[in-house]
């Protein structure tokens, strides 16, 4: 049985664009966009004026449109738009993570209250399907670990620092071909990332995590020297949004790692985002493809819309099934931290240091170290170190784990 | 709306042992085994006996079971057992590629006059969840092409050859480690992976290919010279399920590609499966899991039950948009073609030749060959011939495409 979709779209920047051209272009899908409401009416765009509306009441007061598709770069205008919408029984598709991620379980309940779909798909992974495989094809397994690169700017700027270009030299070309914006502090202080990996925690485990309890540890402080260390090893640095879960405990931060060759995400280059799921019956699955661009976000955008048609909604059945989750800071990890001067690299605490290294130009130690005790630097500022994890390199100090050794949970 | 699910299975071999332990192990599912009818009464099994039935019809004649998950090897005797299932209004959830891939018509009418489901998950990829994903997130995409790693056996013992062992070597290895059957023709002659792309074209185009149309060539007569060349060259051959379509042609074949490095499947190794989608929208995506195993296939299996219980079922949308769609023949490919005598390489017919190698082992052309000429030849048994796909070697000979040049169907 499948329903008439009438849908008031709010913004028509890359995604909405996009999604327009789209719907135009597939002829499966009965739904019509009836509004397009933008915020500048001075701004010049593809199609005519005449489309568009300058007022949210167009669309949120219109009892026709059951389907509101929010893709606005302002997440605090978003998030009005999106409560109204769902308190007015309207259907709600997002792409925004950071909007979804600060206000998840009310707008959870808001649209459970009024008997309402809110579908975000293309707020992780751009195209690649992750939060509805979650939901759909794991709802039985239990997963232990989710990580992934889930941050195409920073990936682009990686893939180009790994070929021997410098950070700023990287964001710079990144800037210039429309991947970062002027200012990259969300992309590149792994903020970004950190919005998209509350929403796989809660698909993942049914855990939600509180944003600001989260680390975010992003590649602004990436020199040169890191990016060599790298290479020379057989590695490469990847930003990733890393969760495991062990028992009751949850581990969920955002951090650059070195990843081996044989690592699934080795070869996930440029604006390409992936996705690694550990189950315990499904083993090790990787979803990979590009997690931007105008297309492939609307291309998921238009799977949450098709889905609206069938009354599709999240489940959360983790969330039910798993009531005692917690966040934990109590484990350790293995970490490369390079430093400008001997005195700064020393004002990071390790447990263990293993490998030391003194040059001309640069320091730097491995190790393992605490977890609460890396926080207590405000590493996205600090401008003469630079950190990244280690493979394998996590461990939690939990009984269980102390006795079964090393958590496995950054293997291949 | 939750349905109680009871299930009937037929099978308690290495899947169904596995789904019944993942049954037992996941609190999310409302579903009990009921019944399990298996073949052979004397077999010493991991349950106890009186678990067992071995009369098809203690579990066809029972109105209260709702679900027949088959899970045997003789796709004959499933065929029966399904058609049954299905005539009894009863879902069936099958992972029997072969019998799924002969008979998929009629099976899908059935279900649909009987008013149930028939779900395969489990039939392509094992843990993959490609099946559903191209049902239900790329429904509205248009997607011009789908190839994959789908036969686990063939792609460990490449990955095998690939490190130096000879193909008869890596068979048995395969063979002592349960990865490969006594009679290895259905995998290593690529009937297995043509079974699965059978399926995959009808989910991906919604063309319903017949099996004796589409070439299976598998790896039987990969020779350690062809090894050598690929590494030496920075390949790896993999034998791939390779589908595409352009307007309203449909290319479906199965056979040994050489795979440079930065294509996707080029890090898929041992068991491991893998897809790539690619669409007009969401652009190139990659599914990676494990593609056998009792866990992982039951964990698909499982899936499917679950989906059940809110009465999903396979829409087959792209088959109703699509009408006039054809399997093609009229292309060629660019191969490399080894011969272990120039006389015997010389029967392979060649339009155009770019490469000669002469050896004191052996010798081989590359180049372009019409694609019904290479048809010629019964591959499978050529025990003096190898042949393999080059990257980019596919073109379509209708007009569109002689304009636009290459197909770049092959392309990362």
């Amino acid at each position: 049985m499948r329903k008439q979709l009438t849908i008031g779209l709010f913004g028509f920047g890359c995604v909405g664009t996009g999604l327009y051209e789209v719907l135009n272009q597939t002829s499966l899908l009965q739904a019509r966009i009836k509004h397009i409401v933008v915020k500048d009416a001075t701004k010049k765009r593809q199609i005519d004026a005449s489309y568009f509306a300058y007022d949210a009441e167009v669309i949120l007061g219109d009892s026709e449109v059951n389907v509101v598709v929010e893709l606005i770069n302002d997440s605090d205008a978003a998030y009005v738009i999106v409560k109204r919408a769902l308190e007015s029984g309207k259907h709600v598709v997002s792409a925004n993570k950071k909007l979804i991620a600060l206000h998840l379980e009310e707008l959870i309940a808001l649209a459970k209250a009024n008997n309402v779909s809110f579908l975000y798909e293309a707020a992780v992974g751009g195209s690649i399907p992750i939060i509805r495989n979650l939901e759909e094809y794991y709802n039985n397994d239990s997963l232990s670990s989710i990580n992934g690169i889930v941050n195409g700017t920073t990936n682009y700027i990686l893939t180009k620092t790994g070929e021997g270009q410098s950070f700023d030299d990287a964001l710079k070309t990144a800037q210039e071909l429309g991947f970062a914006e002027l200012d990259p502090t969300s992309d590149v202080d792994g903020f970004d990332a950190k919005y998209k990996l509350v929403l796989l925690l809660k698909h993942a485990f049914g855990y939600t995590a509180k944003t600001e309890q989260v680390w975010n540890y992003g590649i602004r402080q990436l020199k040169t020297w890191d990016a060599t260390y790298a290479r020379e090893k057989g590695y490469k640095i990847k930003l990733l949004a890393f969760g495991t879960r062990v028992d009751d405990q949850v581990v969920g931060f955002v951090a650059p790692h070195l990843i081996p060759a044989n690592h699934f995400a080795y070869n996930v280059e440029n604006e390409f985002n992936a996705v690694v799921v550990e189950a315990l019956f499904s083993d090790r699955q990787l979803f990979l493809g590009k997690g931007a661009g105008s297309y492939p976000t609307a291309s998921a955008v238009l799977s949450d819309i098709s889905a609206l048609q069938f009354d599709y909604a999240y489940e959360y059945r983790k969330t039910n099934a798993q009531e005692n989750l917690t966040l934990t800071t109590d484990f350790r990890l293995r970490v490369y931290v390079s430093g400008t001067t001997k005195e700064q690299l020393e004002r990071v605490k390790f447990e263990e240091i293993q490998e030391i290294y003194h040059g001309s130009t640069h320091h730097f130690h491995i190790g393992w170290a605490n977890f609460s005790d890396l926080q207590q630097l405000d590493w996205n500022n600090e401008s003469d170190l630079f950190l990244a994890v280690l493979p394998e390199g996590l461990q939690l100090a939990s009984t269980v784990y102390a006795e079964e050794g090393q958590l496995e949970a950054h293997a291949n």
